[in-house]
C-alpha cells in the first residue's frame, strides 16, 4: 500500500535520523492491519527470560515453539515482533521478510541477584537476522540505571549508524520506588521522557495510574486532572517531546478481556501510538488470541 | 555414511546459522556409533579444572594422559570430545580429523572464591585447533550470571561468524538456590531455556528432579506429572524451543551402572538428544568404560 | 572409518601446520570411496567462470543447478567439491557436512583482457560456508604471475592461521610459453614446484607431455626417460618436495573414456595423489558420470 | 651439539605448536650443561619486585647489577634466565645470543594491597629483547585467580602465534588456603594441572609437602604413599598430562645446601624436568653459587 | 660455546638494533663449525624457484626432499639455512632449534616476464617458523629496483621491530648493465653499498670481477689495483660501511672444485665474512658436498 500522510508526518519527526532508520520505522508503521494509520501493535516474547518457560508458556503449550509467535504476529496482522536472540534465530530465516522484527538486546531473569540486565544480543546480530530495530530495557531508579543508560547509549549510536531503529522499554524500579510508585503518573511520564532523551525512536512504558509518587513533583501536578487513562496517557505522550516520538504501552496487569479493551481505548483516546502485548496474547489459545488482537486492532482503528 | 533425514530435520532448525556452523553441527551428528540418529554422546574432560587431577584421574591413572581421552572417545564411537585448552593442545595434532572437538572456553575450579569462571580459551584457539564448537558454562542464579551471559554472547557471536557451533553448559547456582533447587525441574527447564535464548546450538543441563523450587513457578507446575525422568526431560526439551534446539544431559550424581542406564533410558524416553558423560566414563578402567559406553549407545539406539 | 597409517604418514609432512589445517586435510583424505588410501578425486566446477554457462553446462543441462554438483560429488563418493563463491553459497547449507568443500577464491573468464584472475572469495567466506580449504590459481609465465603469487601468499597465511588448507592450481601460460610449452614436462614440474614453494598443501597441475620447453632446462632432462605418463608424473610428484606435498592432476584434454582411464592409470602408476576432474564429469549424463567416476575410483584403488 | 632423541621426544608432545615455539623450547633444552638431557635449570631473578632490592641483593651486593645474573647463568651453564622487563633491558644487548631468556611479564610486590600481580611486560617486549619465552604467575585460590587466568590466556595466545614459549608459575594462595595448604601435595598437583590446562609449555611449582589440604580431595589420596619427595613429585609430574608437559620446581624454603641437594635428588627421582633456583643462587658469593649450581647440574646428570 | 670477542666486536656494529635482532645475528655467528670466528657459511636453496626443480635437483635427486637440505646444513656444521616458504614449512618442525633459518621472502623464476620478484613470505611467517632472519633480493639497475627497495624497507622495519635480522641479496641487473657489468667491481661494490644503506644486517653479493662498468665511476677507480679477488673483495667489504656490516659472497659461476676453493681463499683474504653456497653444494652427492663444505670451512678457519 502507498505511504500515508499520517506516517509521513510521524517520520518527519525523525529527520535527524538517516534514511535507513527511517525506512525501518516506516516498515513497522506500514505493516499489518494498522498499516498507514500511525498506530501499531507489537508482540513481545521475552517472558521466557524474565519468568522462565513454564510460567510463560505452560498456559498455551504451543507457545513453547518460536515459530508459533512469528506465525501469530503475521496472522494477526501486527506491526512487529520482538524477542531475544535465540528466539529470533530459530525463526528468522523461515519467516524472513514476513514481519518486522525487534531484537531484544538485553534481558533479566527471575534468578537474578541484581535489578540489572545482561546484554544478550548485538547490533550485528540484529543486522544478520534482518531485524528492523533493537530493543533495550532500562530501569530508572535502579542502582544500575546509569550502567543501563550508558549501554543503550552506545548500542543506540551503533544501531542508528547502520540504519536500525531503537526501542526502549523504560521500567522504573529501585530503592526510591514502592510498588505504587513504579506505575505512578509522574514516574511513568518521567521514565518515558528519559527514554526519549536517550534517543529512543519508540518508547515503551506501562499504563500510568493516577498516583503521583515523587514528593518534589507533587506541586507540579497540583490541579492536574488525572482521573482518566486518556488524560494520563496524553500527559505521557506529551512528555515524549509533545508527541514527536512514538509511544506504546504494555498490557499491564492481568485482567479481564473487557478490562483490557477498556484500558486500550483509554490509551487510544490519550493519543498513544499503540500497544505491546505479550502474555495476554500468547498465554491464550491461538483462536482466542487472534480474536482478541482483532478487537484491539479495531479499537485503534476506532471501530471498537 | 550418507546424511540422514533425521539429521537434516535437526539442522533445519538452525537455518539462521551459516553453513559453516551447520557443517560443524552435522559433523557431530554424523560421527561415531550414533551417526545419523540425531542422538549424541559427548565425552567432556574438564573435571581436572573443576576438581583437580587426583580427584579426577586417580581412580583410573591412565586418564592423566590427554591422549587417553581422545582414544577412548574415538574407540567408543562417541560424537565429540570436549576439554579445556591445554588438554586439546596436547592431542589436537595427533588426533586431527578423527573426532569432532569442543574447546571448553571457560572454567572454574575448587579453589575459586567466587561462583564465577575464567575465560581460558578463545574462538581463534578453537579454529587453530580444528574444533567444531566452543563450550561455555553459565551459572544462572549466581551473582556473576549477567557477566557470564555477556561473555558468551560476545564469544558466541564471534564463533558463529566463523562457522563454529556453540555449546552452553547451564548450571544453576547462587544465593536464591539451595542444593535441591540446583536440579529442580523448574530451575533446570529455566536454565535450559535461557541457554537457548542466549543462542546456544547445543544445551547441556543436569537431569532434573521432581522438585519445584521457585515459589513463583509453583502455580505453573500445579497438576504437572513429574513422576518419571522421561516426563521431566520432555518438559526440559520442550523448554528448548519445543525441541528445536539440541539438549543433552550430564551423567549426574555418581550411581550404580544400572542406575545410570535407567536414568539414560529416562532421558531417551523423554526425547533428550543425548548425554555428556565425563567422570562416569574416564574414572573406570578403559575396558569397563568402553562396555558402559556401548550400553549407553545401545540405549540411545533403542537396543538396550 | 578409522584413520589409516597411510593418511597419518601424509599428515606427518604437514607438521608445521596447526591442528586445524591438519584436520581439514584429514577430512578430505578420509572422505568418500578413497577414504584412507591417500588418494583423492575432487570435483571442480569453476568452468562457468572460465568458459561461460552454455559451454560448461549445455551438454548436460542438469548441471546448471549447483545442487547437481554437490549431489554428484556425494553420490560418487568423491573426496571434495571445489567451486567459486556463488556456486557454493547456493548449496552450502543444504549439503552442510556432507562433503568437504574448497572455495575457489580467484577466477578468470573468457571475456578477460588479461591473463590474470580476479579475487572472488575470501578466507572469511570459506569459514562461514564451512569449507575445508581455499583454492587459488596462479599463472606462472604470465605478466601477472608475481601479482598472483603475492595474492595467494597473503591469503594462504590467513587461511593457515584459521585452520584451513590451501590448494593451488598452477597453470603455466604467458609470452614465453607456446601451447605445447604449457603442458611440457619441465614446465609442469616447475609450476608444481613453485606452488609447493608458495606453501600449498595440495597442488593441482595438468598431466605433463613429453615435451621439454625451456631451452635452459634441456640439459637437465638429457637422458630422462619421459616416454610414459607414469614416468613423467613421478618426476612432477618428486618436484613437489619428493612427494611430501599432495599432488593432483586435472583431466587434461577431452578424450575418449578409455583414453582418460589410461591417462589416470599413468597418474596412479606415477604416484599422483589423485585427480581433479570437472568437465569430463559434469558434461555427461549423471548415470554415465557416476559410472566413469566409479571406474576412476577403482583405478586409484588398483582395481581397474 | 646435535639434537638428542630425549629432546625430540619432549618436543613431540608440543605438536600443536608452531615451529617457532618448538625452536624456542629446543633452545632452552639444548643450552648449557644439561643440553640434550631433557633436564633444565633456570635462574629467575624477580625477587627485587617481590621483596625489594635489599632483601634480595644485600646478602651478595654484586647481585644488584643485572649483568651479574646474566653472567652467572652463562658461566654456570644454566638453561635459561628469567627476569622482569627492566632487568632484561639492561643486559639483553650485552649478552644477546648467549643464553635463552624468559621475560617475566607480570609481577607482584611486598607493598601490594591485593594478592594480585601487575602486567609489567608484553609479547612485543619479549620479541624485541630476543627472549625465548614469556613467564607469568597465577595465584590459584586468590580472589584474583580468574583475572590472572584470563590475562595469561590472552598473552599466551599472542605469544604462541609469534613462536614464543609460555612458562606459568603456579603459586596457590588465598582465603581457602593456610600456609601449609599452599605447598600441600594435592594443591601443588592441582596448581600444576591448571597451568597445564591453561596451555603452559613449562610449568613451575613449589616442591610439595605430604600434606593433603582440600577436604574434598582427601578420599582421592587415601592410600597414596606421599612419604618421599620423589613419590610426591612423580604425582605432580603425572598431573601435568602424564609428563607430556615440562615441569620445574622452585628451590622452596631456605635450607642447608645438603638439604637443598637432597630435595633436588627427590625432584630428579620423581621425574621433574628440573629446577628454578633464584635466591639460593644469587644470595651467596659467586664462587659458592657456581659450585652449588655445578652440584645441582650433576644431580640432574645422575652424577651426584 | 662461549661468545667470542670476535663476535662481540661484530655485534657492536649493530648497536642501533634491538637485542632480539642481535640475538638472532649471534645465533648465526655462534652456529656450526665456524661458530665464534666471525665467519659464516650459509646454505641457500631457492634455486627451485629461480631455475625450476630439475635444473636444481636432478644432478643429485636426494635434494628434491626439503629434509635433505636441513640435514646437510646441520651435518656440515654450517651457520644457517635459507629457503622460501614451502621449503621451510616442510622441515621447520622436524628440525626445530637445530640450525638458524632464513626465510627468503621474495622470489623470481625463469618463466617471469619482468626482472622483478614476488613477495612469497612474511615476517609473521618467519616468526611462526622460528626463523632468525628474512632474506630479500633486490635488483639494482632493474626497472623494478625502486619497488623492490620500498618493499624491503617496509618488511625490514617490521622484521627489526620483532627481533629478526635482515639479509639482502643484492644482484645488479637491468637495461644499463650488460652481462659483464652485473659482476663488475664498481657495480658489485655499489650494489653492496645500497644494501647496506637499505638497512641490511647481512649483505650478499657475487664475487666481483676486475671490470669497471659505470662510465662515471671509471675515474674513481683509476689506479685501483683490482688484480686479485682479495683486493676486489676488500673494496666491497669496505663499501659496506668499512666492514661494519656482514658481507657474504655467492659461489658464482660453476667451476672446478679447486677453482672454487681458490676463489673462496680470495674472499677470505679480502675480509669477506663468508659464503653462501647453494648449487655447488646440493648438486653433488652428499658425501662430496660434505667434503667440499669441510674444505670451505677450513679455508675460513685458515686451515686450507
Amino acid at each position: 500500500m502507498a505511504m500515508t500522510e499520517t506516517v509521513k508526518k510521524i517520520l518527519s519527526h525523525y529527520e535527524s535520523d538517516n534514511p535507513g532508520t527511517k525506512a525501518n520505522l516506516a516498515r513497522i508503521l506500514m505493516q499489518g492491519k494498522l498499516a498507514g494509520t500511525g498506530k501499531l501493535v507489537i508482540l513481545p516474547v521475552d517472558q521466557g527470560f524474565e519468568h522462565g518457560p513454564a510460567r510463560s508458556f505452560a498456559p498455551n503449550p504451543a507457545a513453547y515453539d518460536p515459530y508459533y509467535h512469528y506465525q501469530l504476529a503475521i496472522d494477526a496482522g501486527l506491526s512487529a515482533y520482538a524477542a531475544p536472540l535465540g528466539m529470533l534465530e530459530v525463526g528468522a530465516a523461515e519467516f524472513a521478510g514476513q514481519i518486522p522484527t525487534i531484537l531484544k538486546v538485553n534481558s533479566s531473569n527471575s534468578l537474578a541477584t541484581d535489578k540489572n540486565q545482561a546484554i544478550t544480543g548485538s547490533v550485528s546480530d540484529a543486522l544478520r537476522l534482518g531485524c528492523s530495530a533493537i530493543g533495550f530495557t532500562i530501569y530508572p531508579g535502579s542502582e544500575f540505571a546509569f550502567d543501563l543508560m550508558e549501554e543503550i547509549r552506545e548500542m543506540a549510536e551503533e544501531a542508528k549508524s547502520v540504519g536500525l531503529a531503537v526501542v526502549i522499554w523504560s521500567y522504573p524500579r529501585g530503592p526510591m520506588l514502592d510498588k505504587a510508585g513504579e506505575t505512578a503518573l509522574d514516574i511513568c511520564a518521567y521514565a518515558a521522557h528519559m527514554a526519549a532523551l536517550l534517543g529512543a525512536h519508540i518508547i515503551k512504558v506501562k499504563p500510568p495510574t493516577d498516583v503521583i509518587s515523587l514528593e518534589a513533583a507533587k506541586k507540579s501536578y497540583a490541579g492536574f486532572d488525572a482521573s482518566t487513562m486518556a488524560k494520563r496517557v496524553k500527559h505521557v505522550v506529551n512528555s515524549c517531546f509533545a508527541g514527536k516520538r512514538i509511544v506504546v504501552f504494555s498490557g499491564g496487569e492481568a485482567k479481564s478481556l473487557e478490562g483490557l479493551y477498556q484500558e486500550i481505548r483509554g490509551l487510544r483516546d490519550g493519543g498513544a501510538n499503540g500497544s505491546i502485548i505479550g502474555r495476554n496474547t500468547f498465554q491464550r489459545p491461538r483462536e482466542e488470541a487472534l480474536a482478541m488482537l482483532q478487537t484491539i486492532t479495531d479499537i485503534y482503528l476506532n471501530k471498537a
